[in-house]
């Protein structure tokens, strides 16, 4: 499959590769091709470059990956005309790091980040998906030992499960739980406190949660 | 030993009948003294009820189980001279519900409601605990099958021992997290919106979360 990735950081770069690894054509987009193309030099031949709409433009399915503080900005600059009708995977979380550690939120409470993105491009099938997970766990969930779960929402059922067979048979995930339409993205981003703050307690070893009934 | 509730709700109900059963001497405290005494009427001899500061000025320990949105007016009528140098188990969540449901939060992001009860009392020794999981829970936490995790937070060590014990021997708790100080109550708290959302997909049945590591 042809799919986009948004952002060269960490998260990005991580997905993308496991993408390239699973055989699809993956085009890494980035507000400055350098740093995409750059990746691209560390990959086999199914991996490109290019612009935020050159990635946008070619992926039939999109990863955003880009930091939440810019996410709307990077969402504009690849262009509704070459997200729309597409599923957008949103990893995204609207961290503010200005003031130190642990950061705040740049929107909560009565609004969400997947929301916003969702209101931007009305004719996109955004899904949250992973931001409750460090990107260690994105593409390898086995490193944890014991079940646990990741988290997903959004409007789009048919979005929401292409998105559970993406997670479960491309990057190992065992168990989804859809939280419902995209407003339950503001529980999902407002977690992010709480995340921080066991991570921050345990030096960042990787760790997610499991629903216990 | 006596113990002081605060909030004739189903949480402070609940908590303070679990006390008793222990043995405890226990005031529930109410803005309108007749909601204590109606509940003590339903218990053994060593319960008793009063106003707000005739609990607070009885308890050696003090569980705040007051509506989030007016805890703060709670406690000072409960008055800083009864609260001084005493341990506040503060379960209470910054709920707000004029909107209907999902609840927002009154106070977040940059600050919480843990954080407001601990500046407005200085010298109150105030815990962040139980506020993370359904009242159902609160004493009963082997209701759930296999293990899950109760978090606490707060500036006190010694006011963390003593809420760790009370919530270990007394209340059954297997595991307690300590995340620190009173500021950990932000992500504590805005953990709820999320809390809500699993809790309105599984139509209320109690469940509570495991951190794997």
């Amino acid at each position: 499959m042809k799919i986009a990735v948004l952002g060269t950081g960490d998260v990005g770069a991580n997905i993308a590769a496991k993408l390239v690894t699973l055989g699809h054509e993956v085009k890494m987009g980035s507000r400055t091709p350098e740093k995409a193309n750059a990746w691209v030099k560390t990959q086999s031949k199914s991996a490109s470059g290019g612009t935020f709409a050159d990635a946008a433009a070619f992926g039939e399915v999109i990863f955003n990956c880009t930091l939440g503080s810019a996410s709307v900005e990077a969402l504009k600059e690849a262009g509704a005309e070459n997200l729309g009708g597409k599923v957008l995977i949103d990893v995204s979380n609207p961290l503010d790091f200005s003031k130190g550690m642990p950061p705040s939120l740049t929107v909560s409470n009565t609004d969400s980040l997947g929301e916003q993105i969702q209101r931007a491009f009305p004719s996109v099938k955004v899904v949250k998906a992973l931001n409750m997970v460090g990107h260690d766990l994105h593409v390898n969930p086995g490193l944890l030992k014991g079940e646990h779960d990741l988290f997903i929402c959004g409007d789009d059922d048919a979005a929401k499960a292409k998105t559970t067979e993406i997670l479960t048979r491309w990057f190992g995930w065992k168990s989804v739980i859809d939280l419902g339409g995209i407003s339950a993205s503001r529980g999902m981003e407002m977690y992010l406190p709480l995340w921080v703050t066991i991570a921050m307690r345990n030096n960042f070893t990787p760790f997610n949660i499991k629903v216990v009934k």
